[in-house]
Formats: C-alpha cells, sequence, structure tokens
C-alpha cells in the first residue's frame, strides 16, 4: 500500500522518481530489523527528544518523501516540541517545491517554511541550499527524516545538532548526524513524540539523557542487532 | 547513473514505478556486500552454470528491471548456454510487453519469446501466469532475474530447477529457488557466463559441481559474510 501510494505521488509530481529507490533502500534495513524499533532505535529516539527540547530554535526538515509518506505526524512532531517547520527537497523546482507545501498545508500544516528562500546551507552547491533564515538557517537543532549524506554533512558543519531518521545505520547521513535514528519514520516519530511528552519539563532527566548517549557506540549495537536479526531470519527459515 | 537510466526507463513506460523501490531494496543488499561478489556467490554462480549446461531446455527468464538494468549479458547468457530467452512480467499489459520485448529486439535480442503466451504458470493468478509452452512451460531449469516470490514458488511447485537472482539472500525468492545467487546482476551474469565457459564439455565437472553444492549452507555462509561486511564497514567509519 505505502508502495502504490508512493508510486501514485511519483506521478503526480510530489516525488522524485529516485526517490523511490531510496524508499526500497530504506525498506530493505527495516526488513532487517524485523519492521520494529529495536533497542538501539529507542535510546536515540530519546536522545533526539532530549535535544530536540532543549533546543532554542528547533525545525522539522521535511523532503519529498517525507512528505508524503506521513505528512499527519511531522505536522504533530512540530507542535509537539514546538519547532519550525520547512519544506526542503534535493530536486527542487518551485513546481515541486508548491506542490509539497500545499500538500502539507491539506494535511493541516500551518505557517510551513520554504516558499520564500532567503538563505542558503553553507557548504551546499545548486537550488537544494535554498532555506530560510527563520527556519533552517537559524536553527540550532533540525530533525531531518530521509535526508541525504550531502545536506547533512552541512548542517553538522554549520554547528547544527543534527537528528537523522535513517534506515540504514552506515548511510553517510548516519555517519555525520549528531543523533542517528535507524528506524522507519512513522515508528520513529511516534516513539519521538512519547519521549517528548514523558520528559517535558524535566530539565534534570534531560541533561542525562543527552550526557549519557554516545552516538557512536549506539549505531555500533543497532549494527549488531541487525546481524542478530538477520541470523535468526534465516534459522526461522530453515524450519 | 543505473538510477536515472531506470527512472527513465519508468517514464517511457518499460519499468514499473514499483520496479524502483524493488531496485532500492537491491542496492541496499548490494551495499551490505561492498559492491562486489562474495564468495558463496560465486559458489551459487558457479551451480547454477552447471544446471544450466545440464538441462534439457533451459531458460532465461526476463521481468521489466532486468531487461532494462542489462539487456546484452541477458541475451549473451542466452547465447552462450544456448537457452531460449522469454520475457514475463508482474505488471503485465499488452502495451508494456511489447516496449520490453521491442527494447530487447534493439539491444539485438533473436526469437525472443513472450509475445503470444499459449500456457499459464500452475498456481498463479492474473496475467503474470501468462507464458509460453516452448519456454518457460517445458523448462527444466530457469534463470529468473530479479524475480518475485509468488512466480518463484509456482515454479518450484511445477517441479523446474529455479536459478535465482536476488540480492537479499532471506527473500522468499532466494528462500525458494534451487540455486539462490545474491549478487548484483550484471556480476551474477558475467560470472556464469566465465563458469559456462571453464566447465562446457567437462560432464565430471558439471556433475561434482551439482553434487556439492547445499543452497542453504551457501545461504548461510552468505549470511555471515553480511554481517561481517557490516561490522567491517563500521568498524572503517570509526577512524
Amino acid at each position: 500500500m505505502v508502495r502504490e501510494h508512493l508510486a501514485e505521488m511519483v506521478e503526480k509530481g510530489l516525488v522524485n522518481p529516485t526517490g523511490l529507490i531510496s524508499h526500497g533502500r530504506g525498506e530493505a534495513f527495516d526488513y532487517l530489523m524485523g519492521e520494529r524499533s529495536l533497542e538501539p532505535s529507542l535510546v536515540a529516539e530519546k536522545a533526539a527528544a532530549a535535544y530536540l527540547l532543549r533546543a532554542k530554535h528547533p525545525v522539522v526538515c521535511v523532503n519529498g518523501n517525507a512528505a508524503v509518506l506521513d505528512p499527519k505526524n511531522l505536522i504533530a512532531l512540530a507542535e509537539n516540541i514546538p519547532a519550525k517547520l520547512e519544506i526542503n527537497i534535493f530536486h527542487r523546482t518551485e513546481e515541486r517545491m508548491e506542490l509539497l507545501i500545499s500538500y502539507m498545508e491539506s494535511e493541516g500544516a500551518k505557517n510551513i517554511l520554504g516558499r520564500n528562500p532567503d538563505s542558503r546551507i553553507a557548504g551546499l552547491n545548486h537550488d537544494r541550499a535554498l532555506c530560510t533564515k527563520e527556519g533552517i538557517y537559524d536553527s540550532d537543532v533540525i530533525i531531518v527524516p530521509i535526508e541525504d549524506g550531502d545536506r547533512a554533512e552541512a548542517l553538522v558543519s554549520m554547528g547544527k545538532i543534527v537528528i537523522s531518521i535513517d534506515l540504514n545505520p552506515l548511510s553517510r547521513t548516519s555517519k555525520t548526524a549528531s543523533v542517528s535514528i535507524s528506524d522507519e519514520m512513522t515508528r520513529a516519530l511516534e516513539n519521538i513524540m512519547r519521549f517528548l511528552k514523558e520528559m517535558k519539563g524535566n530539565e534534570k532527566e534531560i541533561s542525562d539523557v543527552i550526557s549519557n548517549f554516545s552516538n557512536n557506540d549506539n549505531r555500533k549495537i543497532m549494527i549488531e542487532r541487525i546481524c542478530n536479526s538477520l541470523m535468526s531470519e534465516f534459522e526461522k527459515g530453515e524450519n
């Protein structure tokens, strides 16, 4: 069903055809995780919630795949933090930007940024560098679901805390991000919102979660879990 | 480049949009393999070559993704065995069949089957069951690059030796096939052709290769190799 929906969104011009290929790459990793949030996914999601609560200028950055996969939870996350919501796409055309922004608005987004970019992400070429000053440019903590490696690197270089949601724990985005969440996007968004609710106002817990989190250690555990899952999946098939 | 080519082939109607998603899933596994033929891939490719040389009615079965990814090597494989070449697609329309057959012919294919199906693959619903008697239906050994699990199961149930090329060693196709090659398609086709050349006429070696091959053991080794590759990829990133 998700696949047919994405294919339809390609026809409508909201998703670039190559977005289907990256979705497929994600599916493979989700499959390896048994299509559930593993313990290291939850650890990263809790750290993400802590950073977002601590942020002065948090931003939820939305690309084409993310927008059409789960607009409602992206909007709900931005409202719950609260954070600015900005559309930022790799294959940028004005027409596609307008389609995506209208789509998010039809799903309930208010004050969505991206229509009138007035800044650039440093170190990125082409139109994909375009962003707004009030949103991405001035953000201190930014969550980038399904991001490309270049942009994740550029945002980290700008000194931002970058929270990625990327099913591949070895992708360039995951290697680069400050908090690398390897989980399916909808599950990740819902888990983060649960942690936001749990920790809101509890400054001591927020500080503890941030200081106890090691992204590198957590990614290593994630990869070990994927291997265990692979082997047990194989053994199930033998019966 | 491959991605842009596939996206273009979607626009031309040769590839179904969901074919891009399955390509992406394959890419993820290729990435885990370090984008090279691992030793268990080669073991399966040699077994495939042995079965194809031993076959009475070998068939190379081609779907949309396979056709546009590497038509030349598919044609070369069919000529080298020699085997019949048949187009068989999941999302079948007469228009798409004609586009794919014409595409393969423009790439040099002769006597390609699939235009006028006169048989059905037992146990499959819908038009994707359609095949030719002289090709798929009467085959004893059939190589199916990038196949869906249903069709692989149906072909095995018909008593055929099914050789799959599927990057995911845990897919239903890989679990079902008689010889499961987990490798990128072009590498797999080229390796099989090398083994065909090496073994042609050597009946003793062909028999030995077939009797020494255990698909289940080989898949297990493949999964262990993927895990090793994941861990070493992670450790490289730590430096």
